[in-house]
């Protein structure tokens, strides 16, 4: 049993953070989620649009809403987009399926958690996203 | 610091609403929000639609949400009405990416706010909604 | 028929913040609706609550709600407490029986809107209000 | 201009846990909010209940939209149960009016931001809001 702590949970949030700095992004949100979809680290910049916490969140809950990585999720919804708005609904707006959102794995595939990140460009959020967790090493599956 | 007091947002309320008059369009409601998404000013012309405040209300915080005006929100819809459709679940229903809402910043670019208004065609909602703040010495970002 | 318009609400709502202004009352937010509950106009004081403006729109749509001003809806909620909890439910949180809340009236009792105003303690609150009415020649019916 | 960054608000967070850890407190959840009542730093710890989170926003955001700190709405509400039950509804359960929230202000009186605590009894609670805040050189208005 290795749960993610809230410890860890922060490594994987900073070193994404850190990163994002690097490639100059645009104000980003951040959120490690357990196993169970509830918080254990959100970090907002400060100019990030106010509506990100719950886009982060809703990308971060959305892969263990449905058991995949968010990349995985933009197809299925380009593909059906009626039942991804039928999903919005069933969630009560806790799934968003975009790229951005990754499930966090230990080495052995166990599910610990998942993260998501808003703010930047879809391909942005995603490399940031798997960059926090891998560095922390930790797998990310983003679909 | 220049933080949007009451008495500049209803400047920029009523020379919105003025221009309005100038064009004839339908009833409108205006609204200026803080850069919290919080409201200053609201108001409504007696015809207008029961449901106006809360669409001028949802094109002002949409645009403080995403961190970008209607139009840019407008046209990032188009390309991508599934993620749309979810950021309307996700933010209960706090965003309508549409002409007519436009953030407002200052000269130096600080985000003062945003302003929202619906009633008649989205081109002359943002018409309407650039000249209140432009007259007022701000910067109206409409995207 | 002598409906409010947005231009008489803007008079009611004005004469009520310069009558705050004069007694040195906390940051304020006011709010005049129409019979139906919907907004003419709503001004809060920049350093209001953020809180403020579904208070103040409360007091009033409750007085719409039930036919009653402000301090009779709050004598009301003493007596009857669980009534008054239920009311909060039913009304999906639109109804705030509190000092502050009056029901607008033609000289001839006809019924025209209401007034909502948050901020300051209760009494304060109400005097504003009803100051803001009369001094647009309407009445007040603040229970 | 003095808003809290995401760097502020970590330091705050970080510190009050690090408190909290001596005092040997419960699991705690910790959030910082901006003066819009949009979360900077979320941080629960791992063994702290699925409703924590929601819990300390509510108890930061309360702060927010009232105006006050935590115990001055704790006594408020105790005082006058009737509204409080309505604040609830009126806020969509963005409000818990209890001691474990305050308002964060700089050393000028100027509005920054709002603390929430959340997992051990109220006044532990508030002693690690208050204690985080003044290490970080800010002013904890806990009501």
């Amino acid at each position: 049993m290795s749960a993610l702590t809230l410890a860890k949970a922060s490594e994987i949030v900073d070193a994404a953070l850190g990163h994002a700095l690097e490639l100059g992004l645009r104000p980003l949100t951040i959120t490690v989620l357990d196993p169970g979809g509830h918080p254990l680290v959100v970090k907002r910049q400060e100019n990030a649009g106010i509506l990100r916490p719950q886009i982060a969140h809703a990308k971060a809950w959305g892969c263990l809403g449905t058991g995949q990585g968010g990349a995985a999720g933009a197809r299925h919804a380009t593909r059906d987009p009626a039942f991804f708005a039928a999903l919005a609904a069933i969630s009560d707006g806790r799934v968003a399926s975009s790229k951005g959102g990754a499930l966090i794995r230990s080495e052995d595939g166990e599910l610990l958690g998942s993260i998501g990140v808003s703010g930047d460009r879809p391909d942005n959020d995603e490399a940031v996203a798997v960059f926090g967790v891998e560095k922390s090493g930790l797998v990310a599956d983003a679909g």
